[in-house]
């Protein structure tokens, strides 16, 4: 048994099943071990940020780390900026990604790179490895660290006679690391806040926000009055129906310092204290007012639920029964075609236990509102803010979770980052939407121009973010991938398309031709 | 004045004229300063890698560098690979990159990442900047680093405050760094080399490859009986009538081995000893017979050009007529369509001085056979083996040579990667052909899955290897994007639709369907 096989027969103990590959020659006994084994599915992106990205909403989904596989330092760059989104949002991920063999380093051929150098920044493990015999061990801790939850990218580089030389036997199945608790301090001091009659937020992210923490935290807003919000951008926020109401906090510095006016105290779980998405000219930086108190109960890697069970029973507050959601019909949108109207039609025919995928920039505001009293369902964003995450990452929650609908909201601009993702949708029969928001600009740019106080709007400056000359027309893209597609530039339009898109499988998109 | 328009005008007082921009919110500066400019033409790609791609074009035909403007640690990564060829290209590029503000880095905000350590590996200079005032010093600087003969990739990271600071006047025009010439000793040598009788190689790259160069070269093979070849991936090459007989090492060892066999001394010009591509279970990584005599008469820093009429002088044959290629008709290709008969037609409406960029992978031989003899031309070569490089690079090529025709050889998997790059040749109106060789499917790695040993040939090794299913259509995405493509299925569809391309101006697609 060569390296590959030991090391691919180790991650499948370990119940790693799924690879999102683009392979190259370094990696062709990596290639031909997935080919000959049983526990292994491989889908095949057609550029490696369809890969890393898929591999993020598999993880977010699943709750267990996929594997990539990539080619070279190359290989690892084209997938770098959607592993920097599942980085932020700690999402566990195996990359593997093949090496010049040991001896051929020295003789810097054309693909050589310093493949270590350019995974530190994105990963939060690398191994590169030594030998075939020390792969399938060098396997399975990199599952031992994606495992560490809410999950980490783990990189790990493999010289191609690592995977082609002898090895040993595959490593059985070991348990995954614990989550460790939080001591009695923070509980006992956060139970302190809560009863001192300050205005107090709670702030939730990664594990702090999972259907069983929202519960327990609102029967501690019961008690103490605090407010209770989540970063602009989560991982996995579950929503809707059954759920609890969770507020989330502005992306635009004006409307935050809004939202946490008057707030005295900030107790975090799962998250840290909230900040600028950039610095911009005179504004400060923290989301929170000048001498607010800021108390972590848990950080991302500790174990949130646990603690705020804790924190529930110090403030006798277990037996109250959460306040959840109820399902309210508005009817699907009617008059302009605009995101308000499409989100309101997105929200009444959301299939339950849908999963949306956000990267609409300035266009999701509406869907996001609508579907707040919707189906329930997951509410995925962009944890990095690099932008084409949501084509990838509808392609792994939608392999991670078979039987749920998924729905791609998605701005112009960033869609074309990694449009190559349609064509994996199609070539997988995906059950994924993607709806377009075709406002031909990057919208979000034109306005962080004037925000940013830069005094140019010559039209050479506005040219640069404008994405319209020539018009790029999704439809035929989609098509020419193999993903049916069709255009609304009615509401009513929209409104067909979308509801068909519900009641049918596989993908599909719509481009919305926002006026 | 602040930091971006200081900056701005110190690039373009030092011959920087054009910016492949893909920005975000941390560059509004940067472009601001461009729309307000005179003399900076900005540039826009959907994806970073486009712009990258295209400042190694620009770079390798217009001797000079562009910059590209990207964001962040994502951006650059989406450059990465693009810039991982040009490195190995040795173009000249200046990478400017937006940073957060210097204040707002500590609070590890969203796109917050260690973009000097990302930087470091796709380039040969990296700088961040500490205030505006020290910008305009600093990009100066970059300029310098970005000229170093034949070229270098400088990157400049950029925090927003030290754009939007008040800075100092812009700098004046420097002059570039003279490129360094070869000790005596390098060319006496080589010339006792050249005298000995020895079976010998002369192995050119980079400025060992110029026009000027090859004519030099030729009289040195005349009187010494030396053989001239150069690297099977070149930065630039002139081919086709008028310039000299250069003979291209192969790409897989088995071709390269039996080309040197019986090579006793090997000299390189700009360019170092040949090894292979990759390794391979049980095969030599050098690309030269044991015991091979090697002597480096000019590394690719050092002045060719110089080395090179010295050791002619030496060898009293200065005075030598150089022996050039003639123009030879071998008509359009007929019979079945495949690269041979499409290299044929490419050849023979080859315009003069036209410019071919390739990434046809296993569809390229067929062109660069035909043309050996055709209208002069530039060859462009994927020079680091990273997929994707060919749309990209042709956008830049036509921007700096607008009076000349760009065709691209591309296959199909391959454009997949930067197909984005098509907006942007519509965009700018560039006069770009496309010809896109589809085989459906990576055909270079089932070739080397057997050629690696890799022994599993089940169907799924084989579908990750296949990109058919579904089939793409490049004239539907073409289209998509706003560019005019068509498909041909026979040769003669083939010739009438790259004859009426040679003969049009403007961007333009041809997708040929392989049997």
């Amino acid at each position: 048994m060569n390296g590959a096989e030991s090391m691919l027969q180790t991650l499948i103990n370990n119940g790693v099943e799924v690879c999102f590959t683009n392979p190259g020659t370094s990696e062709m006994h990596m290639v031909a071990a997935i080919g000959k084994s049983e526990g292994m599915r491989s889908i095949l992106g057609l550029f490696e940020g369809v890969c890393t990205g898929a591999a993020d909403g598999y993880g977010r989904m699943a709750g267990k780390p996929a594997c990539t596989l990539l080619h070279l330092g190359p290989g690892l760059s084209n997938g770098s900026a959607n592993l920097h989104n599942a980085k932020k949002a700690n999402s566990p991920i195996i990359n593997l990604i093949g090496d010049h063999a040991t001896y051929h380093k020295k003789y810097d051929a054309p693909l050589t790179s310093d493949i270590v150098g350019l995974s530190g920044p994105v990963s939060h493990w690398v191994k590169s490895v030594e030998s075939a015999e020390s792969l399938p061990r060098d396997a399975l801790d990199s599952v031992t660290a994606a495992n560490v939850q809410p999950g980490q990218i783990a990189t790990l580089i493999i010289p191609a006679n690592c995977a082609w030389d002898d090895s040993i036997e595959p490593l059985p199945r070991e348990d995954a690391p614990s989550t460790p608790c939080v001591s009695d301090d923070r509980v006992t001091d956060a139970a302190a806040l809560l009863t001192n009659g300050k205005p107090t937020i709670i702030l939730l992210g990664n594990m702090g926000l999972t259907e069983k923490s929202q519960c327990i935290v609102d029967k501690i807003a019961q008690v103490s009055g605090a407010r209770i919000m989540c970063d602009t951008f989560t991982t996995r926020l579950p929503r809707g129906e059954g759920r609890c109401e969770v507020e989330r906090l502005g992306y635009f510095s004006e409307q935050a310092t809004e939202q946490v006016k008057g707030t005295e105290q900030l107790i975090m779980v799962g998250t840290k204290a909230p900040v600028a998405f950039f610095a911009y000219p005179g504004k400060a930086s923290e989301f929170y007012p000048e001498g607010c108190d800021l108390h972590v109960l848990a950080d991302a890697n500790q174990n949130a639920e646990d603690a705020l069970t804790r924190l529930c029973t110090a403030l006798s507050a277990s037996d109250l029964a959460p306040r959840k959601i109820q399902r309210q019909k508005q009817g699907a949108g009617s008059g302009e075609l605009n995101q308000f109207t499409v989100g309101q039609t997105v929200a009444e025919f959301l299939p339950t236990d849908a999963i949306v995928v956000d990267e609409a920039a300035t266009s999701g505001a509406g869907s996001f509102i609508s579907t707040a009293t919707s189906e329930p369902h997951d509410w995925l964003s962009l944890t990095g803010g690099s932008i084409g995450f949501g084509l990838p990452t509808s392609i792994g929650a939608a392999v991670a979770c078979p039987d749920r609908k998924v729905i791609c909201l998605h701005g112009d601009g960033g869609a074309m980052y990694t449009i190559q993702s349609l064509w994996t949708m199609a070539r997988e029969n995906l059950d994924v939407c993607v709806v377009i928001f075709a406002n031909r600009k990057y919208q979000i740019l034109q306005v962080e121009l004037a925000r940013v106080g830069a005094q140019s709007m010559t039209k050479k400056t506005l040219d640069m973010l404008d994405i319209g000359n020539p018009d790029m027309n999704f439809v035929k893209m989609s098509e020419g991938m193999g993903v049916r597609a069709n255009r609304a530039e009615t509401i009513e339009e929209f409104n067909d398309l979308y509801l068909d898109a519900m009641r049918t499988q596989g993908p599909c998109l719509i481009e919305v031709i926002l006026p």
